[in-house]
């Protein structure tokens, strides 16, 4: 069989000695997990600016959520550890969110997803399939 | 309002003027519809690591996988211009898929969500709630 790996020329960027393809992917899945859900991705891209928000100033910048909502996608992001919930004890009650350093860290991830997603945006795709018209 | 940003000291990345929160989110969430399906990670990375391969390839490679499963990815990823089919007019007809720019370009941020998975897995994601027992 005719493999064209060095054609396309192409090698993993990354090297994670003892890491296949099964086990990549299935990492990769674990951390999309955490970011499925219909309003994650605008509530931590909203902690990533302003470092620390209360719920009605995420409520307020986030329009269409509900509170009900809104609470339950942080609550889910902080069992996954990448919100934290600070409560100040005063009256009325104080509570702030914040990205863990878990959550911090998924900046680099989500800024390549950014990235990429800006860099191909409305360019055409190509054609699916390719006939080769060489014998081979 | 005792803002916090200051001590959480985290400034994004990236920086794209103009992307707001809506946006970003917005991008990363067209990137991630990509992705998402039972085994377009696991095909991805197959195809990452070798550059090309046919139809039995892959079917081989990854078990579990239907024949039908497999075309029905395949021909998703197709559609979003991250993987090409090249048929090759011979008798038995022979069809090779392989990454295209626009797919190989997806490493880095697959690569990012992998490293993140990686450095986090198993560490305990600390308590979710803080109370702040200082008076402010």
């Amino acid at each position: 069989m005719g493999r064209t790996d060095e054609k396309v020329g192409y090698q993993q960027k990354s090297s994670y000695p003892g890491i296949t393809p099964d086990i990549a992917a299935s990492g990769v899945e674990e951390a999309l997990k955490v970011l499925e859900g219909r309003w994650k991705l605008i509530i931590l891209f909203y902690l990533f600016r302003d470092g620390t928000l209360r719920l009605s100033e995420l409520e307020r910048a986030i329009p269409g959520i509900t509170q009900k909502m809104l609470i339950q996608q942080l609550r889910s992001l902080e069992r996954d550890g990448v919100v934290s919930r600070l409560v100040h004890p005063v009256v009325p009650p104080k509570v702030e969110y914040s990205l863990t350093p878990r959550g911090q860290d998924l900046c680099p991830a989500l800024d390549e997803l950014l990235y990429w997603a800006q860099r191909w945006k409305g360019q055409p795709s190509g054609p699916p399939t390719v006939v080769n018209t060489q014998k081979d």
